[in-house]
Order: C-alpha cells, then sequence, then structure tokens
C-alpha cells in the first residue's frame, strides 16, 4: 500500500465531510484533545485517521527527536509538537502511545505528573501483558488505562509513512483490565470504530499467544531467512537477490520491518514466542525427515491442508 | 497479480502487434509447433505469452486428465489437445515439460519414439540437476535437451489461473548440459526473451543450490509456520485466522501453492534443501537464545541487517 496522493487524500476528505449524519467525522469530535506520544508508522497513520474523520478538535505530538518534530510539523500531523512529554499530554483526554514497547515505562513515568483527572490513556503496541505489568502502576488514580493493538501495519517506518487508510477493515483489539471505567473502554473503541476498524475485546495474556503466533512468529523467521541469506558467500548473496521472485522476497518484505519495534516486541512476549518456536521446530523437524526418507505422502498431506487455511483467510476478507 | 482484463489483454495484443519489426512478436513465429506437456500456472501463462507474441505458429496441449482438455480447449489455449502424447509432440520443433518434476522421467519415456529429429525438449521446473539425471538418457541421438527454470509464479493453481504477463520482468535461468548445440539454446533463451524474461546461464548444481535459498527453503518454512497454525486448538485457530492480518497471511499465500509441485521439488533437490534448512535451524535456535536471555542488541542487529536486503531487492527491480 502506497502513501495515497494529495488529490487521493483531499478527495476523501471532502468524502468524509459529506457524509450523513451518522457518518463518524461529521458529529461532534469524539475527543477534544489527543495527544500521541511517538510518530511513527501507526502513530501517523492515526494522526493521519483522525483528521480526516474528524475524531479530535487538537492533536498534539511528542517525538524523540527534533528532526521527527520537524517532520510531523511540515506533514501537518498535528497542532503542537515538541520533545518535552508534560506539555504534549497537558489537558488531553486521550494520550496514545505509539513508541517501541520497550520504553513505556520510561514514558509513562514522564506523563503521569501531567495527565488531566479523568484522561484516557490508551497505546498501539503489540504485547498486550507488559502494559498491565509496565504502565498500569504509574498511572494516577481516577486515569483510565485502555491498552489497545490495531492488527495493522507495512513494512515502513517513520511519520512519512502513514496513511490514514492504514485501519480500515483491519481488526483493533483492547484488553482493558476487568472494572476498567465502561465509558472510557467505549470512547476507546469509538476511536477505532471512526478510523474504520473493527473492535475485538480479549484477554491480554490471550491476545500474546494469539499474536505470537500471528504476528511474532513470522517475523521472528522472516528476520532469520533473510539472515541465513545474508551469510551466503558474497556471490551467491548476489544470486539470492536477483531471483528473490521464487518466494524469498515476500521474506524480506517483512524483514524490513523496524527493527526496535520488533526487539521490544520479542523482549516483552518472551514466554508465548519462545513456546512458538518449540512447536514450529517440532514441526520442522517433522518436514525435513520426510523429505530426507523421501515420504511423498506426508509432504503432500501437509501442503493440502494448508491450502484450508488460505481459504479461511479469503473468506474473512483478512487476506 | 490478477488475471487481465480481457480488454487489458486486447490492449496489449494489439500493441504487440503494432511493435516495430526488432520487436519479438512481429518476426516470422521462433517455431512452428509447440508441444506443451502439462498446463497448469506456468503452462497456461507460456501458452497465452507465446500466442500474444506470436511466438509460435501452432500450440499443441497435453493434459492428463479430459477436464483439463475441456478447460484448455475453453480457454481457446491452443489448436490441438489431448491426453495421449504421441501426437502431441508429433512434428512439434519444440516440446516444453511443464508438468510437476516428479514425473519428468515418465513423460520422457512416453514422448521419446514420438519426437521429430532435431527436436529442442525444454522444461520449466523449479529443479535442475534431476533434468540431466532422469530426462537426458531417455531422450534419442538428435533431439537437443535445454533445461529452463522461469522464476515466476503466483500462489494459483491450473489452466485458469495463468496469464501471458506471468514472466514479464522476470529472470528464465537455462541450465544447457556442456556441449548442447547453440543454435537450440538460444532459440530457448529467444522463446523467452519474447515472453518479455531475461535470460541467465547456469550450472544445473548451482540452480539447485541458489533456488534452494530463494524458493525451496521460504516455502518450506511457510507451510511449516501454516500447519503449526492448522494444529492449534480450535478457538485459537478461528482467532489466527482473524487476525492474519499481522504478518501470517503472507505465508499462507505461499503455503496456498501447489502441493503436487511442490512435493515433487523437495524429494528432487533433497540435498541443497536440507543443508538449507540446517543453515536456517542453527540461526533460529541462536535467535531463540538471544529472546530466552534477553539479548537486545543481537536482536537489534540482525533485524537492521536484514533491511539491506530488502533495498538491494528493489533496487534489482525484483521486488
Amino acid at each position: 500500500m502506497a502513501e495515497p496522493s494529495g488529490d487521493r487524500a483531499a478527495a476523501a476528505d471532502a468524502a468524509a465531510a459529506a457524509d450523513g449524519p451518522d457518518a463518524p467525522g461529521t458529529a461532534e469530535p469524539l475527543f477534544d484533545r489527543v495527544a500521541l506520544i511517538g510518530i511513527g508508522l501507526i502513530g501517523s497513520s492515526l494522526a493521519r485517521a483522525i483528521r480526516r474523520y474528524r475524531l479530535a478538535r487538537t492533536i498534539t505530538v511528542a517525538a524523540r527527536t527534533e528532526a521527527s518534530c520537524a517532520k510531523a510539523r511540515d506533514l501537518g500531523l498535528c497542532d503542537l509538537v515538541g520533545t518535552d512529554l508534560g506539555p504534549i499530554v497537558a489537558g488531553a483526554d486521550l494520550v496514545v502511545l505509539c513508541t517501541p514497547v520497550g520504553v513505556y515505562a520510561e514514558v509513562a513515568t514522564a506523563i503521569a505528573p501531567h495527565l488531566a483527572p479523568g484522561a484516557i490513556v490508551t497505546d498501539v503496541g503489540s504485547v498486550k501483558q507488559l502494559v498491565v505489568r509496565d504502565v498500569a502502576p504509574l498511572l494516577p488514580a481516577g486515569v483510565h488505562l485502555v491498552p489497545a493493538h490495531p492488527v495493522a501495519g507495512t513494512e515502513h517506518s517513520g511519520p512519512e509513512a502513514g496513511f490514514a487508510e492504514l485501519f480500515e477493515g483491519r481488526w483493533c483489539i483492547l484488553t482493558p483490565a476487568p472494572g476498567t471505567n465502561e465509558a472510557s473502554v467505549e470512547r476507546v473503541a469509538a476511536l477505532w470504530r471512526g478510523c474504520r476498524s473493527m473492535i475485538e475485546l480479549m484477554d491480554p495474556k490471550h491476545h500474546d499467544v494469539v499474536l505470537a503466533i500471528t504476528s511474532h512468529l513470522p517475523h521472528l523467521i522472516a528476520y532469520t531467512i533473510v539472515g541465513t541469506a545474508v551469510d551466503l558467500e558474497e556471490q551467491t548473496r548476489a544470486e539470492v537477490i536477483k531471483f528473490a521472485a521464487a518466494g524469498f522476497r515476500d521474506f524480506t518484505r517483512i524483514a524490513a520491518s523496524d527493527p526496535v519495534m520488533w526487539r521490544d516486541i520479542f523482549l516483552n512476549n518472551r514466554e508465548a514466542v519462545l513456546d512458538v518456536i518449540q512447536r514450529f521446530n517440532e514441526d520442522l523437524t517433522a518436514l525435513q525427515r520426510a523429505i530426507r526418507w523421501g515420504e511423498g505422502e506426508a509432504l503432500f498431506d501437509l501442503f493440502t491442508r494448508t491450502r484450508e487455511i488460505r481459504r479461511s483467510i479469503i473468506e474473512a476478507r483478512q487476506a
């Protein structure tokens, strides 16, 4: 998916403005002031979607470097941007952590004293037990924590890589702790519905197990296989690049994803990831053995069963 | 890649007809009569490309079942079609094996008595040492064997899945034995250039090593990971399908490839495939260990190096 052209984006904005009264985007904005902490692929896509569908009156953005602040400003992603977290979250009724999950504790510590009473804190991270562990204990009483994970992305990173349509037709998983203020959960759900996502509620531990197989293992495997190719001797490596169209290139796309984000995911979903690696390894060993001993039927059976899953995904419109 | 619409195909045909005298398609056809044995994704794409670019006067097709013959006829892919190999290859100046590689020996035995003197036999298979092993000894003297591998494909199978553009801008690797008639090698190269492919000459053993990493290992890994997911308990499996967009779906696409074709590839490139599985396994074990012991730097380093390969592939226009 490419960044939409200015024209296409403008046309979509006009269409959003022309929507009927029931459509998100014409009603009163859901939030007065949304603060985005981090402005990479997901943060900047969210900023664009919030703008397009008029989900907030004001968007503020915190970035780690002055260079990122300048990009956010140049791209017109927000009303206020800075590296200092205090002024960015002050007065926000929604704060969204869009940083790699490894710095959540640090960010939560920095924003805690500046959060408005009754503010909602949410995130977009790919692991959810760690939000309970790292963020919840640091927030002041009266602030509502509603962890979220929009299941969407591309292999591109940075503020320029975002686009408003990223979340369209995709799932957003919310993992609020039992007893969380219901109105706050509903407002976060409304934000993502406003971005054209579908909502799923899940227990954080279960989320981390499911995502370990649908996302973390695929990324780990892709990084591994591309790494295996990188280590080949020079001439073979050149040929691997030349003949990548035979299957390898799909892995290189996944293995081009943001390194910091993925390091943090693996380190923070260790248990579930190690468990699925173990299962995967057993299955690979069985195939390896079937190839060694020429067991064609075992190979054929597996290769036939895996086709079914593809069909289910196409039927579920997630292909 | 989708099947082009009728309009687009017609426009491309018109453009081909209007090409200058140097363009493939307007000169005298390269071949008088091309016989395609097998009419799956590759065979039917080749038939379409031969038609569009006028690379042969007559196309004959052999299919394994009457149903496939009917499809080839309905799709207008050829001038003559049948299940009996003799009449299909009789009088052909080019015979292309487009079956799974596991039946090459059987096919070569069946066609050998019917091949015209001076005919060229080629193939489109993904492993090349086996052509030397299984096909070469069965051909009569005076027939020229020029093994070929168009490095192109999709996850779809069957005569309906083909399209004339499949080979455009892709590599086709030829692996003729030393001493092969040069004019025959050149005519096979011209066929693939006529399909808008680029030509590479390679030793069959080296081909099988390179493709083991760029194609066979990626497919094996994709089949494995999707198989691991298939074996999950019912509820988790439903969620894996639902949240496939997080990385998993790319693997399911690859793992939907033709089971017979892939079984035959693994069984016939055993040595090279087992070698790359071994390397891959060592690398995965190292990553597993880094995750277990929280070695963030090792993860970050690998994830950064793998990005480079993606960049090289994009620069090589094979992305």
